[in-house]
């Protein structure tokens, strides 16, 4: 497991962080997701032979949110 | 039909918008339910001989919001 920190903008609430964590929970190859709301930040533990950031960046703009890269 | 006007504290992006239209709109007698978010405030049109406004508030304060009193 590796693990990465995604910097997102414009999650406010306790349902983005449902949705943000939900959507990197659906990738195969994502264990963990949480997000830190007051830090815009989420950390994902992740095997890096199944899945990829660009990957996990996608699934969280999908939601409608920011990715700063 | 009615209308009220209820202020909320908390609703801070569509997740929430979409939250307490919903639970508005599964009351019965209440017709449409609108969240403007810049405004900390929803707008009820309701039958008063169906529902009451205690009610409505209840819907809200059950999503996690508090109803400005």
């Amino acid at each position: 497991m590796n693990t990465t920190s995604i910097k997102v903008e414009g999650m406010t609430c306790g349902h983005c962080k449902s949705a943000v964590e939900g959507a990197l929970g659906k990738l195969s190859g994502v264990g963990k997701a949480e997000v830190d709301l007051s830090a815009n930040e989420v950390s994902v533990e992740y095997e890096e032979d199944k899945v990829t950031v660009e990957e996990m960046n996608e699934a969280i703009e999908d939601q409608g949110y920011d990715v700063v890269k």
